[in-house]
């Protein structure tokens, strides 16, 4: 069995090399893009700087934590650092540039790697968040070792970190990861408070300029997107404006809710299963979905009740599993 | 290039000591968690002593494979005993506490042994299902191979024979494992039977107190979930109570449709996609999403078949892919 | 500690005994069944052999490109030579054959190999889509590092070659890895022109028999699933007839649509969130989820805009993130 | 940092190029030579198989031997087919041959494994005899866990078996692998009776047509060589004669002593330290190194005690460290 | 092709078997023998803990040291804690006892953890000694980093600390490793003083009793050894008694030469290259091989130096390669 | 169990600190020594690279070659790279330097891969010369599987080529990984011609500034080395002066010869094994262990026939075992 490979790969160089010429790309010496296997290491090791016992190594004991955070923040720093370095390359291209990236690079790590007390620090609040919002949880410890929402939050926390001190290169990386791992899907730009709850977690989505207070609370396949894709002039997507819903705190949203566009959700509103958003919600409101045929919907009110005993009582339709 | 990381090992250690604080824990000499990577390593090995040529090593074959599955098994026990020592441990911490843990984990470990061979063939059932579940299915290997469902329900059966022998810890790490991978979410404690097929299964839900018959076939994105989330007089969530559906043998359910409350699905019903359910319905029946403005839904009807054509006959809708 | 595993070994052989009975299985001394490890192997490689830079090892550099693309493709042909090799046996395993399936493996893998540079075409046009259509996109080559679409577009378009050249478990096991990663599930069987981009993507399915055009955008948790399983006289369902949408040039597709059975969204349609089609939408329409009490459906229009400015201008509801 | 290797590969292949040409090789598309990683790996295994628990992984324990054994061997044996089949292609490349290299490996390595048990009570007689001839050691068990001349004797002992199936390629990678491990360098070919002990064993060397009895003890950097290397008419050395001693039973040679030839040391016979001996030495002699000024040599007597105290009795030198 | 390997691993149980029963040995359910694979990863360690930039991971840097150094030591300590009660197990297992042999095992090895500073202290000596022992050495850094003779030393030092603290097993497993790896053999009981110096090593024999000073040089093939085995009344070697050389301070012993015996080289003897030597060597004196026809052989001599120069004046021959 | 391992790590810092300051090193940031790691990962690259289908991956077939020589020569240039650069920061550490030791790496590095095809025919002519050369070779390749002459060569002239180049360190760590696998200690300054072969090997030492031509043939625990090591006024070891023997081109020297000091071999000398040389010796001649009392030594000669048949024709006595 003997494959004649040689016209592919001459081939394969040709398409690659069309690519380039279209992007107007140089041929360079050094690396030309992070690398996602490198920075799938550096979040291991994060992890395990951030919650040694429950997400580091089988072995490792309270005795040793401290060496253990030490050494593994150490190669993480050093990982992040190779890979920002890069990231700054790239981004710069095409400029006529004599900056010393590698020094930015360890100063832009060193700055994220000062962030990382308080970091744990808030993932905690969405770790006690999410043991009182689910009665299924039993203990905290079994929210960190198995929440997918709490794993999705590490990433997020860590990713929107980088995104602010100008790696969004990194940063979504990082947010991809834990999306290819729980299907939460959070942009790095997305600003979130303490106390944050995603339960089950698959099929949400929370855009880049969304703005999250405090104690707010979602499950499954909630979407926090934009509504319209304007196009300037020239027929190019608009980029960087202010597109998606700010969720003030103590809200909850049910599993399957759509927000979409720059629209408030006031603080302590709940946001019922299935329901579509486009405007703001005032506080206190409680939102589902609407009986189309009821043309003056009350605050509180359930749907699609079929052939069930049709909710006696204003009660509240969570299509949550806890 | 040289971080100075002693400071923020120190931060990371206060933060930690203060949440240890919080949560009135003790210093320990031995492992405190489960590990969530050993857990996996035992997963590995059971499937593996589950369908040895299908989900064991490439390099297997019939003639050795009592070897492979006597050896493996070996190992995964040897993993799970020790996981379900640290788990013991872990839940009577507080507890002054002469137990014999070592002794225990053993006893029960080996008693979640000798349930496999019963396990097999109940996935077996659960295989068929799939195989005469979905006209895309090509042979009854295709599907352990590559079909999520079956992935899930390996975990979830797993999962749920150690959450009945009390090991509730492992058996969620176990779930959350074939979330991550399937985005099929089944707490360990929901009871199903035989013949279960999830296709597609991407987004469904199943929550701990849920009940499902038998040769149930459901579809992704469906929940079975919790309708209210009553509190005590202290203002903390009731847990425990029977609050998920329970699903009675033959039931369909499609794409997207949502089941809340301790309601019952009646033996042979089918519900329709998207369709939201909080009341039982009774058995045989067929629900799909109400046409609003159509007050007495028959059993089978379509609703926005936008711009096509008006379901003439009454035909059944369901949001599958395969 | 110590467990007596024999009789457990015993009767696990037993149920397979049983299994392989029930299923008409004699013995064998070749390897039966392809190995999922050994193929994702492949995917891995074949991955880098597309991107070298963007998805091969972290320590690449343009110079050696050709070399690397050279001994990693040898590499992954080998495998995929023996893994066909298998699944040929496997599917004629009931025949008396005389078939050389070694030099049939060989043949079908190097043709698929071919066709690798005009599929990495096909690729970059994806990758020109996603960065076209998502205005949160900064580069092209943050597209194919971090979107989950182009991965499981990759493995699409490798699916589906393997699906064309007669090895439809190879392909579905290809598939499935891509669903496991990413959410997104597109059958091998599926034809898809260029351009195509999948956005967030968690949720979606693709069916079998579907048919997409060019520069197809669609959302997260979008269906293009079948209507009926129609049963033949035996009462088996029928397999292998044209169940599934055909998808127009142009088409958008919002967050979680449906659209069921073998009808036609023509060029240039676009179909809103959440929407549900069962029948064909003509070139151009705009589709949003019907105001079920408004009977005469405008092509714009908006719905549940729940105590939102109650939608003035006809605009178009999008439950994306970007 | 770039580096232009093209020009390089292009003179490496020549050079290959060239080497083929001069050794007349044609084009071939299966794989030419065994693999000594893949013959490393057998033997990894094939010890844990020998002493499960000695040389086996860290965790097993006795209850988990059998299949541990069995999957081992399994493994072991699949690798050395391979291996096998790839030798017997290679040694009969030059021959128009239609044999079935592939059922003619089976067949040898099947009888190979057969003989595995006979091997290991030969193996445990290496083990006696090394716990009787040093004072050093404790237990048979450290024996087997530490001394470097067990380890050569299992790698001798398989690639004798191996060499007498007419495998002699990979007896001699085997070989080889022992004497890079221990410094110990012993010819497949040699015949080695049980009950053989190899002390320190560094150095030590023996060769194709040794033959050595019963219950024979050796030293570090004994030799059991040629003396002569006669060439045919062709000025080629002449091939397979019988050149290399004959160690009768119960024969102790001590460290350094170096024999050369087709002689023979009698039953009994002990050879001190560092002497050279290119003659027969009959039956029960003692020989040492000779005083060179005592004409007359006893049988027991010592040389060289440098300023010490000239033997008064005559004692046996024995280089050793035991 | 299939192997039918039941009966070779059921006959393979039997040898087992049988060689228990000769051994006594009764069924245990814990792990009976210690792990040379265990071992040597809690070697790789160590070493890294005493030089943690030139013998720890590649891509360690100062400012990371201390943190890599403490976790790494706790990851050897518990290695060799668990590996210690092991053998305390193993050692006592026909003895009926409650001894607490996990806290024996803590403790042991605790005490050799403290003695870990002074034995790198001890090493750095040795270091010094090749240093200015080796005209070929270019600094103290290259001989850490590729002298064989510091390899054996770290592994010795080790190796008799827990030989001192009754864990021979373990410290003979440690020994041989690195026999294997430099072919230098030195038995865990040898006393060596500091700076030690080996060079080239290969084949150098340093028995159990061997008592060495301070700054003593030795070269390749060099052994310290015993002279005879004494056998007790009932015909067994008598173990325990002092059978090795003494060697004191500052003497240099050259390649190949042999002390038998429990003799004593005084301090500063120089002993040169191939003597043999089984009686004391008085302090300062040089012994080279004597001439064998000369009687009353000089303190510096010289001899075979065939078609040579022969001698003219005393110079020492050093069969040394520097 | 819990180890307080926080004042042993103290102590071991300052132990190193005491070593620092001794050894006037001062705080670096960047790394301060070459891997031994990545060295012997560059080697394997290098050893696949000069015979890729001998001493490359198992799975490589000749249609592959010059993918897999052109990757892994990639890979392994830009290890050798970064351990080369990190080698001249630390030979210049004390200077106050400017120089571009990146450039000067990268420079160096290139030379020495051009140098690869005129190395591997070299290495070639090595492998001739050992299937000439030893009458149990079957072919010539086997002796590039399993010939530790030919291992320690490719090693040896890798090392010297860097030797020469300056890197002085990484080529003694060269040097030294043969050494450790196979006994042969040969310093990379050491210039040897073409067609040299090491037969066995353990043991052979070859010193830093021996010469040897081509054709060559030396056999196990043979020593070239130097004979004196006089030091300067201040009592410093005189370095860098030529101290080892010539060795002239189709010299054979047998097992355990040793040749000190700077003295001539002359072209076709044969050095019996065991004789000790501190002369020269003119070509032609023909040396063996002289009888001691024989003061004529003829120059065929043979000793120590204890007990046999002595020698009626003058051969010569080869302590070999090939």
């Amino acid at each position: 069995m003997s494959f004649d490979i040689y016209p592919i790969v001459q081939q394969l160089r040709q398409v690659r090399d069309h690519w380039r010429e279209q992007q107007n790309r140089t041929e360079t010496s050094h690396r030309e893009f992070p690398s996602c296997e490198a920075i799938a290491k550096a979040m291991t090791d994060l992890k395990g700087v951030l919650y040694p016992l429950r997400l580091g190594p089988a072995d490792l004991h309270q005795s040793g934590e401290d060496f253990y955070v030490g050494h593994t923040l150490d190669q993480a720093l050093r990982t992040l650092q190779a890979q920002a370095q890069i990231e700054l390359h790239y981004r710069h291209r095409s400029q006529d540039t004599s900056a010393d990236f590698e020094a930015q690079a360890t100063q832009t790590v060193y700055t994220f790697a000062q962030s990382l007390p308080a970091l744990r620090q808030l993932l905690d609040s969405d770790v006690q968040a999410a043991f009182h919002g689910d009665p299924a949880a039993h203990s905290v410890d079994e929210i960190v070792l198995s929440y997918p929402g709490v794993l999705a939050l590490i990433h997020h926390r860590i990713a929107h970190a980088l995104y602010q001190l100008k790696l969004p290169l990194l940063a979504r990386i990082i947010s991809e990861q834990a999306h290819g791992q729980t299907g939460i899907d959070i942009h790095p730009g997305a600003q979130i408070g303490p106390g944050f709850f995603i339960d089950h977690g698959t099929g949400v989505v929370i855009g880049e300029t969304a703005i999250i207070g405090s104690n707010v609370r979602i499950y499954q396949a909630v979407t926090l997107g934009a509504k319209r894709f304007p196009k300037d002039a020239q027929g190019h997507l608009q980029k960087g404006w202010a597109r998606h819903p700010i969720v003030q705190d103590d809200v909850v949203i049910y599993a399957g809710a759509t927000i979409l566009g720059r629209v408030t959700l006031g603080r302590g509103a709940v946001i019922g299963g299935n329901v579509w958003i486009t405007g703001d919600v005032p506080p206190g409101t409680h939102v589902s979905q609407a009986s189309a045929n009821v043309q003056q919907a009350p605050q509180h009110l359930t749907l699609h009740q079929a052939y069930g005993n049709a909710a006696a009582q204003p009660d509240f339709s969570a299509p949550v599993a806890s």
